[in-house]
């Protein structure tokens, strides 16, 4: 796995949804990255913080745009387990970022299931990173709840 | 103008909006009520934070869910001076809010602008609630901007 790669950093969102995974949240992950440097990691924490707004991408963008010190995130990649929600496709659209990479999709809650072009045009959009890992996270913890 | 009235938290509104306009933020501000009580109060914040999420409804519904206690506003309505855009009516569907009322619709950036069924099939939205005030307070904004 080369340092800088997709699979790199989408290991990194990975350790970030098993944070959350611990601490019994629906276990989704992200981090943002600028040249290469990682500027934010973040996982789910709504239960946590009694906050539906807390989800992975939205702590990430904070984060992120805090760190840069400016409300945009135009050269700045997003790693994410899963596909984004209407939300967060919101909020990545108002960073203006540059690539959205995430791993599985969400054929339920995902954004691209509204059909609309919610992302900024200008964003570029990789999918399928590590999905078989990322889902299978998904589908442990709702197994778990179910059982 | 009868307290309680949807006249009523739209004034509230609207005087959060003013405070963001006093900052030189895009004036949009919201309520959020339980009951008869105002529960939450925020106003767009997005220039003075760095942070495209900081939009006036993001912090309304953080606000009530941690006075609540729990994630969900299924008891709840938010009045927002402007339509909400895609993020926060995004946001809005995961809160399960009871009612969105807003004033000013958004032609441009508002979630209804997708076509898609973005707020939670159970909430009810009521539009046009002193929808000039609020309109005239982006207009103004934008106007000064250009000058």
């Amino acid at each position: 796995m080369e340092t800088g790669s997709d699979e790199y950093y989408m290991r990194l969102a990975l350790a970030e949804a098993a944070k959350a995974a611990e601490r019994d949240e629906v276990p989704v992950g992200a981090v943002i990255v600028a040249g290469k440097s990682v500027i934010a990691r973040a996982h789910n924490l709504t239960e946590t913080l009694n906050d539906p707004t807390a989800h992975a991408e939205m702590q990430a963008i904070t984060a992120a745009t805090a760190y840069l010190g400016g409300k945009y995130l135009t050269d700045c990649s997003i790693y994410i387990t899963v596909e984004p929600c209407v939300m967060c496709a919101g909020a990545l659209a108002w960073s203006q970022i540059a690539t959205v990479v995430y791993g599985a999709s969400d054929p339920k809650k995902g954004y691209t299931t509204t059909g609309a072009g919610i992302l900024h045009p200008k964003t570029g959009v990789r999918t399928g990173v590590l999905s078989e890992e990322c889902s299978d996270m998904m589908k442990k913890f709702f197994r778990k709840k179910r059982e």
